[in-house]
């Protein structure tokens, strides 16, 4: 049943040098449905971008993340061990994977981050996804910052967080041979620095990307998706959904005013209000099903909720029963699939490396 | 320059269910040494083991892990699921692997096990390793259960760990559909239990197993240590480290007074005494050179320090700078192979799944 690959996606395979996912290429129908021809052109039409099946197209989308900071295979690598050393932080015991776990959506699943010494976001800020992260334009709730890298340099040295510095970061990466030798073969010879060492991050937060069977359809399967979540995708554009949660990740791309048209009724959990222009970084749906609890402040766990608040403090629209669960049923087809990837084996310490500071309060 | 596969290796696929690390089989020597013939007879009448090429020779080393707890693929694949699930934990994100880090030799790097709410571990103990925890037959440091799932259910339900208790445990997983599937699946059709979770963990922490150099050698191959190495090795039988640390994992098999015949220098860190007798359990000395810092209260970041202490509190003796330093090299041969863990994809929680309680001080 299966069928060969196509002719792009082969030539593709040299153009960039990091581990796409591959899409599922089982399948697909030879002939297009007119009825589903008119759906694609629609969502095209309203900015939705299924993630290419080739590399190279892929590029385009993620120029912001690359452009400074060129991917390779060793700095992938490398820092997919960084993203997963929790020496990293001044207690040696939280990493990146702690609030952005992989195995988990790429979240915590927890309402406020929790940082060192069990501190809590001082705002009541929910932890974001970092999958398909490499798409956004906007890093952070506030959209501060454009890219991951620059991203990677808040959270490892915020002192309710990973409570590092750029200072101690360098001094435990240079203490190190292995990560020495790693960081030179990543960065044209260059020696551990704390620019180097978000770049790094960047470069493997750069792989994970996860297409689904939206892009699949997208991409021209027309039995990707079923008939219900094809409805549910006409609903999605037709109500509006697609002003801000559009482009390549369904969000990422836009700062917006929340709420807009009507009250957010769990406004008054933490003080966080968005930018100087009080805006916030329009959130990505894609594996919604799997980033509750929901919003900026974490408050809401059902995503049908989620959804009906939106639609209220959004659109200014009452939904019906009919068309929430059309677009909660639509938007549960952006699941996923997630890179396959091995636990690395961090290399150990030495003489020189500083001890960890956990800050215990001990008896 | 590859070798075949020994016989013995290929009939015991079938033997066991569980994906046993293969070994190094590359540049085994037809011939022996007579002097490592020698060497390996030493050691065996001292009580090393190695782990054994083949699954079903290792059998009789796990008896009193799977004896109650039969090994099967979909068991072990539910274990490690719930190995690396935050979830389990009152907080949502405390995971086994959190404080035994299968990417840092098992184990957390900092001297005082770290829980929930960052509350130090009472009797400022260090966290042990759970790589070849498989072997032990005694398990935490005061030996007080036998068996890896009696483990498992400690540090879950410990307030000053996950903060779990039995009763949330089963609610949670019995909430999440996939979990109940994979439960019957393993279980008999049983539905997830605490007891169950317990064993299904165990069952994961079974395949933990890193075979090393020193295993190559004992098993065979003449150049798998070095001339240092096995200088090494013939220091640590003959001034006696093999009288408590043997076996198959070099410790987990006995208890013993610590310390023995002079005084601790920091035996007054934390006010764990070991068992009713005073007795401690021997840890392994696998991976050593990860899993700093060192003893029950993890007070020595070297491992030659460590071995210094050890050879005056347990063996009273002072060893000569040379024998602590070629002790130290055949230690470092001991680093194994780990096995290669794909990060899991956790279920999704549903709308009967209680919510994590961080117990946060909240403004």
């Amino acid at each position: 049943m299966k069928k060969l690959l196509i002719g792009s996606m082969v030539c593709a395979s040299v153009v960039m040098a990091w581990p796409f996912t591959p899409h599922n290429t089982n399948n697909f129908s030879k002939y297009t449905n007119p009825a589903d021809a008119k759906l694609r052109k629609e969502a095209l039409e309203n900015d939705l971008i299924p993630i290419p099946t080739d590399k190279s197209k892929l590029q385009k989308y993620i120029q912001i993340n690359t452009k400074d900071n060129p991917l390779n295979p060793a700095k992938i690598e490398l820092g997919k061990k960084l993203y997963f050393d929790p020496r990293i932080s001044r207690s040696g015991l939280i990493s990146c994977n702690t609030c952005h776990n992989l195995s988990m959506g790429g979240v915590d699943g927890i309402p406020v981050a929790i940082g060192h010494k069990w501190a809590a976001n001082p705002h009541h800020l929910n932890s974001p996804t970092v999958y398909n992260s490499v798409f956004f334009i906007k890093q952070f709730w506030d959209g501060r910052v454009t890219t991951l890298a620059e991203q990677a340099g808040g959270p490892s040295t915020a002192h309710v967080e990973m409570a590092s510095t750029a200072k101690d970061i360098e001094t435990f990466l240079n203490s190190i041979p292995t990560y020495v030798n790693e960081f030179r073969e990543s960065f044209n010879g260059e020696k551990p620095t704390f620019e180097n060492f978000t770049k790094a991050v960047a470069a493997f937060e750069a792989t994970l990307i996860t297409p689904s069977r939206y892009d699949d359809y997208l991409n021209g399967d027309d039995n990707a998706l079923t008939p219900e979540e094809k409805k549910g995708l006409k609903t999605f554009i037709a109500v509006g959904c697609t002003d801000c949660h559009s482009d390549i990740a369904l969000g990422g791309t836009r700062m917006e005013t929340f709420p807009q048209l009507d009250d957010f009724k769990y406004e008054n959990v933490g003080d966080y209000k968005g930018n100087k222009k009080g805006e916030t970084k329009v959130p990505t749906l894609r594996n919604i099903t799997e980033t509750a609890p929901y919003f900026h402040n974490g408050t809401v766990w059902s995503l049908r909720e989620a959804t009906e608040i939106m639609a209220n403090t959004q659109l200014g629209m009452n939904l019906s029963k009919e068309q929430l669960d059309s677009i909660v049923t639509f938007l549960k087809a952006l699941d996923g699939r997630k890179p396959k990837i091995d636990i690395p084996q961090l290399p150990v310490r030495t003489d020189k490396t500083p001890v960890p500071q956990p800050d215990l309060n001990l008896k």
